[in-house]
């Protein structure tokens, strides 16, 4: 009979771009350890994972056995640790399907979660799912949209417990680049919020091409102000975001994964246009989601000793 | 009685935040010489303009004699040689009143082409109003739309030789960001074209921010080449522009003023909606341009010898 699985600790791991953060996980689901390091994907070559995550886990590991280790994020794409590859939705965000790593330490047994890809209209995420997972495992019966802001905002259509269909607005990064590498740079600020520039900005979102050039103009001419600029900026760029992707929320549920300050812009602009929406924290629903798919790995093996 | 200004050979300059281009003109309106450099206003402080401009027209110079110069462009801007200021919109692209510029040489008589500005919706250009001018010294008649396609593309509405209203776009800008700064820099082409992509684009160009992504996604999942992604990309950029700007083309006549290869795309964008534009050499009407503003300057010489 095989050993089952996973029943003693283990490490949760999520590997993005510019971080990497993993929990030790008691017998009884309670988290021990964390730790954290800027050893984000954006860092490494593939041959630098292991020492990476070594470096960061060496006080959780013994020798004498094989502590388990599931990884979300970056660390499966094709420049990551090992390339995990993608589930197709309409799909559950997680299935067992998880991917093992060959690694040099035989301390460790590592699996990575895939993403998940969108034939038409071409899509893909990875790390999101694993969120959208655990808030599953929170709110089982939950229909509705998942939006998660960020440098690449994520809107996603969940029914039954599966990813119906998902949409990627770059809304994030373009913000970024106008209001640091563009003409903009000289009159929006680099942080400050002005909620009434940002419902201006939200109203004037029908033609955000046109909108941001008259934001540099209304600097020089009429002293329009750097928090001003800036939150009139954020309300044109996801103003036309929403304006793209009504179906998703219009008379759905929403509910917002993510930073609090972005997470808290895209409710008052959801308000703004008649929806309400609530708001989760992606870093306590990562951890969900790693656990839920331990769970399913648990769930799986015990479904191997049935059959053995 | 003042002497006739201008009547002799005069320097025509076109200065903007990459180049220097000067034009020696004759009496009787032919180039005899062109200069180019590259020491534009982004390069300058305020007290290196006199340098840089000396540098390039030495030859021209006499010792005995003062040299007309009429400057268009960024030398005119706040951080420029000095402030021109602009004239408000609707208004004639060029009025009488050029600024004119102290300098230490006394070899040169330097005046400076304000910009137009509009208050609201709040715009400013600085530039573009001499090629105006120069388009419409060719074609006084002129009723319609002028389109400068460029980093920040200027629509123009003309009438009866006045600017009645314009609209920046900062389209290039962002294709350019998006091409070389953000998550698409890996899956766009640096240069080539594909007919086919771009009207693909721009069929797809109603939800610009969404289908940015797409690109990423598409070149991952299926392939896109970079040339593909890069005329798809400039598609739904110049589409969304041409969405926005619908009441300045639409059933007007319309010019584009600019680069060959861009103008032909804009052309190539109106024509799939049904507007026929004819394409102008943006550096045939600058030099026009900067001599109608001669010719405007010598008129007013004349008025006030009238006058005296």
């Amino acid at each position: 009979m095989a050993r089952k699985p996973f029943s003693g600790q283990w490490i949760a791991a999520d590997w993005g771009t510019t971080n990497l953060r993993i929990w030790l996980i008691a017998e009884d689901g309670q988290v021990i350890a964390h730790q954290k390091s800027d050893q984000g994907m954006g860092k490494l070559r593939p041959d630098g994972f292991e020492p990476a995550f070594l470096d960061l886990a060496q006080e959780y590991l013994a020798d004498n056995t094989q502590m388990p280790v599931i990884i979300c994020g970056m660390a499966g794409a094709a420049e990551g640790w090992r390339e995990a590859g993608y589930n197709a939705a309409p799909c559950a965000p997680i299935s067992a399907n998880m991917v093992p790593v060959a690694t040099q330490d035989t301390r460790i047994s590592v699996k990575i979660i895939p993403g998940i890809k969108q034939l038409s209209p071409a899509d893909v995420m990875r790390g999101e799912e694993t969120q959208i997972v655990g808030f599953l495992a929170q709110n089982p019966g939950f229909s509705g949209a998942i939006c998660l802001p960020g440098t690449h905002t994520k809107w996603v259509e969940v029914a039954d417990g599966a990813i119906r269909r998902f949409q990627t607005f770059m809304t994030g990064e373009i913000f970024n680049l106008l209001s640091k590498s563009s003409v903009l740079q000289h009159v929006i600020g680099a942080k400050g919020w002005d909620d009434t520039a940002f419902i201006t900005g939200l109203n004037g979102s029908q033609k955000p091409t046109a909108q941001m050039f008259e934001l540099r103009a209304a600097a020089l001419l009429a002293g329009l102000s750097p928090i001003a600029a800036r939150s009139q900026l954020s309300g044109h760029l996801i103003g036309a975001e929403l304006g793209a992707v009504r179906p998703y929320w219009q008379d759905k549920k929403v509910v917002l994964i993510g930073d609090q300050a972005l997470a808290r812009a895209y409710q008052t602009a959801l308000s703004h246009i008649g929806c309400h929406a609530t708001i989760e924290s992606g870093d306590t629903l990562v951890l969900a989601g790693l656990c839920a798919a331990m769970a399913m790995l648990e769930e799986n093996g015990r479904g191997a000793d049935h059959n053995s």
